[in-house]
């Protein structure tokens, strides 16, 4: 069996990125993948799951992580810690399962340098108008917090050329399609293929 | 507009490449694509037209054009030239769109050195039966001329590690699924879509 492929995933806030994973997991059933799961140190909000959305962590816990060298990256927000596990993607790739893994272009720079083979995917909104209108619609921020993710946006998408591949998310059904294609092809790459169908490819080539 | 993708497909004869480029074309039809139609100096076949399966030229015309560097790669095999027309090729990925080139390994090699841009696709049989059971299916070719063919599917297949996708072509339907895949997954590499979508990417970093 070969290796499974970490993807890179990164957006500005209300490009749907989250949906787009989501929707990858729940309708690929034959695909072993999964979403890697940050460690925190903030608080837990309203309708999250420890281990599901973070593993929530105290800070202490946190820094003797750091400390053992068990995160591919971390960063420190508002006083809060958040990192990625190297060895939980890690086991998960031996298994030959992708993993997904959320994260901004800063995060995505420290990764790309530590996992050379990961194939990185931008998602982008069709426009400024539209990814306003959906944040907006969210009904959970304030006008000020609307303009900061605006402002944050714009820093975010000016970075999506550094990634392996970009996908329009105007059209949610045709974004997933997109993005299911890229998972399916890497599949087909040559090495993945070969790793995959050794014993049916030495039948092929035998004397 | 984004330029074209050049597609070197190979495969050992049997494997489906044919059907699998035509079941292509004919259910994309939103996508900009065609196949290269090659040069050759050999008589035509009952069924076979000028323009579609060749262009059928006699030898002094196919010499002088050899002479003006008008191939990307071509070969003389039992006597008669078959070549590949770069002008073509190269007047229609300007154009946007993608090019499918039905070549060996051999052929393969040439293109990949004078198109460093082009991707490659191996087509494989499930197996050698399988193979043997659809090149007799035919019923076109005599036995002898059916173990020439299993011991040049081998030559050919030895060679399927220098493509940068594999498709195994077992059902075919999920095979065409596999090379819709990469297509589409190729055309949503961060180059292809910042050419495609530049008027979009300006106006989302516009101040």
């Amino acid at each position: 069996m070969g290796k499974g492929t970490l993807y890179i995933v990164s957006a500005p806030s209300g490009a749907g990125k989250s949906s787009l994973i989501s929707a990858m997991l729940e309708t690929n059933p034959t695909y072993a993948m999964k979403v890697s799961v940050s460690h925190t140190t903030r608080g837990m909000r309203p309708g999250e799951q420890d281990g599901v959305h973070y593993h929530f962590v105290q800070k202490e816990h946190f820094e003797d992580l750091i400390g053992k060298k068990e995160f591919l990256e971390y960063a420190e927000v508002f006083g809060n810690y958040y990192g990625t596990s190297r060895v939980w993607i890690e086991e998960n790739l031996e298994k030959g399962i992708d993993v997904f893994l959320d994260i901004d272009w800063q995060g995505a720079r420290q990764i790309r340098e530590q996992m050379p083979l990961a194939r990185s995917v931008f998602i982008l909104p069709p426009s400024n108008g539209e990814l306003e209108r959906r944040l907006n619609a969210r009904g959970q921020d304030s006008d000020t917090v609307i303009a900061k993710r605006m402002a944050e946006a714009k820093a975010e998408i000016s970075h999506y050329d550094e990634y392996d591949y970009v996908i329009i998310n105007d059209d949610f059904d045709a974004a997933l399609m997109d993005f299911k294609a890229i998972i399916r092809a890497e599949r087909l790459k040559q090495d993945k293929q070969a790793a995959k169908y050794k014993g049916m490819l030495n039948a092929l080539l035998a004397e």
